[in-house]
């Protein structure tokens, strides 16, 4: 599990890496969230010198790997699928497949794409509720079990007080940081460059983060979005 | 349930408008979508002539309607709520007290605002997945049980194929259309803007719509933004 | 000079206001900056009552007041314009005839639309080429030269010290606030949403300074984008 | 003048490059337009090889060129350039010289930035005033001479009929093409990522033409985003 493109590239294919040391027949699996055109290459590379490869990025965060339960997003071939879940069903509770090599990485990004957008809508609506007078506890519910809905809204609700257990309640602290999401929007974004797959939603989720990580909240839980909007600075509030 | 903030004024206020006319001690219910502030004077007048107003905005659509399951968001007093649930209840299964007169506007513009913003990111998330290379049915199937999960992918998703009851189905026909979903959004800036409360993806996601009526596409469902990004025209597909 | 539509209705159209006060015959001038379907509706209930109207909002700010060389952007009839024009040329040097009455706030609204759009435009360009290691004298010098040559770069460059009159030079004091450029904003994007104009970067821009406000930068030089992308804060530096 | 990174690190860098046969003490000249951090790549691999690098990329289009006026743009010790303006004065007038290796680089993608952002704030402009009943010559006119001023509105403005010698007046043909601005602005975004510097506008300018390239209009001048705010498509008006 390694932080970017570059490390992927040279921890397998660099002078002494994996590639070059490991045994014939044997499976690679790599959990790193990156581009999935990297994941492309380090498998033809692998399966040129008789090795296997799945790309099998995970969420569920720290509480996920500490309690057994992740979510692994596997692309590879069926024997490699199925190879790789005998190893990875140690670590998490859902492994799922999800086609040829790269395609884990495509779900991982994709599902983080949206968790963006749909967390800083959430950030939007709920602030301007809560601005033009409505009861933020009574809004979320109306959300919850309406069109609006969402996982952002039912289970991480980013207004303080109205999901016990979200980060919003600790001051955005513990949870998943901005930083960590700008991160993960770049992959994407760079990704859909590479196809030209417009995305002027997730551009604009892009753009708050770094403007987030400008102005010190990095750290923060990425649904700090909403203190973001109201000016409410890193050491004004919480964490 | 009228079209815009002028003609409620209007059909209210006006000279022979409803409260120059009206019984005093009635009970007026607005179901028209408009700015909450709207709803407020509105009511502020009926009260000083001794009449009850609440506003109580509807969704479910004509779908709902026909089958009297329509969900309405009050806002009023508590008696007069309990008094509009009488009638309400005949028309709707879901007759939710959101507080004060006024709220159920922001209620029902929140909840769209949000809506807009997760059908927009759900739509780009699956036309990069599937331009990326990952069954769109697989990656509905990882978002609907992911963070990534929103009402847009779940039930509405703007993928041909993947439910086989939204109206990506048939056309982006037979849904919610995109210059509707445009009004909605519209009047969520305005109430935005007497709050300056920032919503920099709604924005984004009015120009969306803006761009889409400009080219031709506003009477197709809400969702055909996937069309829209792709550069698929009116005519070229479905409807 | 009045500062809304509401008040600009309310002066000349409400009760005891200017139009059932005023002599037959007259020309009534009005400097506001306002939505261009306010002025036309003004000067149609003027004209009812036989008297003449124009809209000529100003530029130039108070340095242009006070040495009498504003500019007014006049939309009227020719004869209303050159009637004006014998008073307006007292306090401005350039007296533009716009076209009917409402295009003075046309042409008022659009240039400060593409003023916004440019300075943060230069701001952002300013901002990567000093990140990016160029000395912002000579980024400006080729800026100014090129096809990136705009009034906010060679006029009132927002990097301090590159034009020695320029707000960012004292802080960000004493020009255009960033407040009332939203205002401008604001007006220009409802006008663009009755014709359906779509105006995605003056979206973009008029959330930037929306964010400024939140952030408590709204008294600020509309320049002062460059420190709020930096998330350089109101009281750590200059004014 | 090659087309991209990689292109560039491989024809110097590559088995049998550039590098590899040059003679000792040699100056290289590279006008291809990449980010910043290739040149300086390039440019130490160089140097540690006993000769000298300039980046020095080009502005003035196939006219420029054919004329021998274009301008370039160098980073490169003091030396270094001066050895190099023998050479570029023959093709271009304008030599100019931008610092250390790399900010050539750097002034060409903060400039297309600009130029980006400017034009389409000409084109949200212009299109606004025209749908709101100015003449758009008079808006121009009032622009050039205002606070607006820039060079895409004083000098090819995309409104048909306002300059004789802009792309606008022939069908949107022959100028520089919108893909072309897209992958400019891929540079510009990429090189802001790396230094996390925030480009809201810039981003929102690069998705329009991404959409623009979606739509069939990627070989139209990077002006026809006024045809594209309008829905006016690739074959409905002009080339």
């Amino acid at each position: 599990m390694l932080p970017s493109n570059d490390h992927v590239l040279s921890v397998y294919a660099g002078d002494d890496g994996v590639l070059s040391k490991v045994q014939p027949n044997s499976l690679l699996i790599d959990s790193s969230t990156v581009d999935p055109s990297i994941s492309r290459k380090v498998a033809s590379l692998a399966e040129s010198g008789g090795n296997k490869f799945v790309d099998a990025p995970v969420s569920g965060g720290v509480g996920g790997a500490e309690a057994g339960t992740l979510t692994f997003m596997v692309g590879g071939s069926n024997d490699a699928f199925e190879e790789s879940k005998d190893v990875l069903s140690l670590m998490g509770t859902n492994i799922v497949h999800c086609g040829d090599v790269g395609t884990g990485e495509v779900a991982k990004l994709c599902n983080n794409l949206l968790l963006a957008i749909s967390m800083c809508g959430t950030c939007e609506a709920m602030n301007l509720g809560a601005k033009l007078g409505i009861d933020p506890h009574k809004l979320a519910g109306i959300l919850n079990t309406s069109t609006g809905r969402c996982w952002s809204s039912d289970t991480y609700n980013p207004y303080p007080g109205v999901i016990e257990t979200a980060p919003s309640n600790r001051g955005y602290t513990g949870g998943f940081g901005s930083a960590l999401m700008h991160k993960d929007l770049t992959l994407a974004l760079d990704a859909a460059k590479s196809e030209n797959a417009a995305s002027p939603l997730g551009s604009a989720a892009h753009q708050i983060y770094s403007l987030m990580i400008a102005h010190g909240a990095g750290h923060k839980d990425f649904s700090a979005v909403i203190q973001y909007l109201n000016g409410e600075h890193v050491d004004s509030k919480g964490g």
